[in-house]
Formats: C-alpha cells, sequence, structure tokens
C-alpha cells in the first residue's frame, strides 16, 4: 500500500461520474468535508492481497500514530490510485479501506471518500514538517515469522540531503 | 519522473521553512497561485540521471497534450518528493524542473513552486475525468536509438476493470 498523509485545514469531495468500479453509495455519501483532519490518501497494491489483513492494520497504525502526533480526532480516508501503478484489485481495495475505516472509527472522526468515482476535491495542506508525510507499507509475509519493517519512511529529498552530509 | 497532474480551479502555496536543501529564493517566489490551471507534481527520480535533458522534454511534451486537452494556458509546476521513494539528487531535480520551465514559458502563463522547502498549498480539483492523470517518464538510454514507449500512464481503477471485463 502506498499512502500520503496530509495534516489538512479541510479536505472535501464531492462524486462527479462514476466509473464501471464505482461501490454503490448513499446520497449521503457523495459529498463530504472534515475540518482540521489528517487525509490519508491510499492505494491499495497487488501485493497486498497476498495479506490484506495485515496491511489495514499496519495502515492503522500509521494513522493513529499521525493522527497523534498532528494532535487531531477527524481522519478522512480518501483511495488514490494514482500513488501507486501496481493496484490490487477494485474489490480488494474496497475491502482494505472498509476495514481501515473499521478499525478507526471507535476513536477517531473518520469519513471515507468513495472508491471508483472522479471526485472534485479541495484540500489545504498545512505545510508545518509533519503535514506531508508518505509511506509503503507490505505485507507481513504469510509463511514467514520473522520481523520484518512494516513501513518505510520515503526519504525526502532534505533527509536525504542531510544524511548524506553527516556520512 | 513521477507525473501527477492535476486540472485545478486555483493552486496557490506558501513556502513555511526551509529544509538544508532548500533553493535560494526571492521575495517574490514566496507564495504563489494560478487559477484555472494544469497543476504538474512531480518527482525527479534517480534513474532520469541518465539523461535528464530526454526526461524534462518528455515531461513538456505531456503538460503540453494534457493542458491542451483540458483547454488552459497556466501551469504550475509543483516539487512533490513523495511521488517516487527513488529520487535523484536535489541538484538534478532543480536542473531539470527549470528545464521544463524553461521550454514552456513562451507559450504559458507557467509557474513554479521552490524546491526544499515546506510550503502549505491549497488546491481544487475539477473532478472530471481528465483532471487526475499520472504518467512515469522513463528517460531513452543515451547509448540505444531504439524507440520505446516515452510515457505510460498509470491504468487507474476504472480502466484496469474494464480492460478485465473486456478480455
Ligand atoms: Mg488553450
Amino acid at each position: 500500500m502506498q499512502l500520503l498523509l496530509i495534516h489538512s485545514d479541510y479536505i472535501e469531495y464531492e462524486v462527479k461520474k462514476s466509473t464501471p468500479v464505482a461501490e454503490q453509495i448513499e446520497d449521503s455519501f457523495k459529498k463530504g468535508r472534515l475540518d482540521e483532519a489528517l487525509t490519508a490518501f491510499m492505494a491499495v497494491e497487488s501485493t497486498d492481497e497476498a495479506n490484506p489483513k495485515d496491511v489495514a492494520e499496519k495502515a492503522v497504525a500509521e494513522i493513529k500514530k499521525t493522527a497523534s502526533q498532528v494532535n487531531t480526532d477527524n481522519v478522512m480516508l480518501y483511495p488514490y490510485a494514482h500513488l501507486s501503478s501496481d493496484l490490487s484489485s477494485p474489490k480488494m481495495a474496497v475491502s482494505v479501506m472498509k476495514d481501515i475505516e473499521n478499525s478507526l472509527i471507535d476513536s477517531f472522526n473518520v469519513k471515507r471518500a468513495p472508491f471508483g468515482w472522479y471526485k472534485a476535491f479541495k484540500i489545504s495542506c498545512k505545510g508545518h514538517p509533519l503535514s506531508e508525510l508518505s509511506r509503503t507499507i507490505n505485507p507481513e509475509s504469510e509463511s514467514c515469522g520473522e520481523g520484518v519493517d512494516t513501513a518505510e519512511e520515503v526519504v525526502s529529498e532534505a533527509l536525504k540531503a542531510e544524511s548524506t552530509a553527516k556520512s
């Protein structure tokens, strides 16, 4: 899974047009907005199909950690296919996103933008150093009990330069 | 290079904090806004260092084609490290983005957001089917004259499902 977390003054969306893989949705789901929110843009990938429960759990952990760091209880889950060129099936993507939503719903004010619709959206990114983070999440192999890194921070230009300067 | 093109009602940014690799910029460059614009979020990748001129040319071609399709003359070039986990050097990234800017400047109202700064931004994506496109651009190998695909469209959930249904 590719995850892009944006600490947002606001995030809002409105569905414009269905695609052939659009989720069937209630009218109330056609628009949504959260203020002072962590927006989690996400792309479920084909490799995630090996262990989707594990990927969902790791995504939940990343979202909770970042929401705590930026001190918000509002989370918008937003499907974003453009974060990956190796997507899972649409059915798997919806299933993983619903799992994540269900895991967050007791502790957060969580909304989920519908999958498979062309959507207009507006977002305002706050711009502080923690306001944009990306994560690559890989599923634990079910046949392998060894601990491996669960989420790999994409090294930003800045951190990359810093580590080069130090080494 | 990873390229994410968003047809935007508006895009605006404001620098918040420099990173160790920040471009030195004039005050006038610290904020920027374009209305009715194509926003090109871009990450220059390590593989692009093999032939950065070629990558810049291909990116210009993609931007021109999409700007024409959505009928806008306003282009915001926006560095976005989070689109890739295999970035080029900061120096190369700035050089490629300046090349792209210089190639567009005669035909477009083009602005470029500065590299290496934490930035706040606001964007409004229009939401029609051409309003969000992603491209992976690979450099032509300089030692190999054979034609290869220059830009590979990331297949969206929708198109992927359609092709599966047809096959
Ligand atoms: Mg025109």
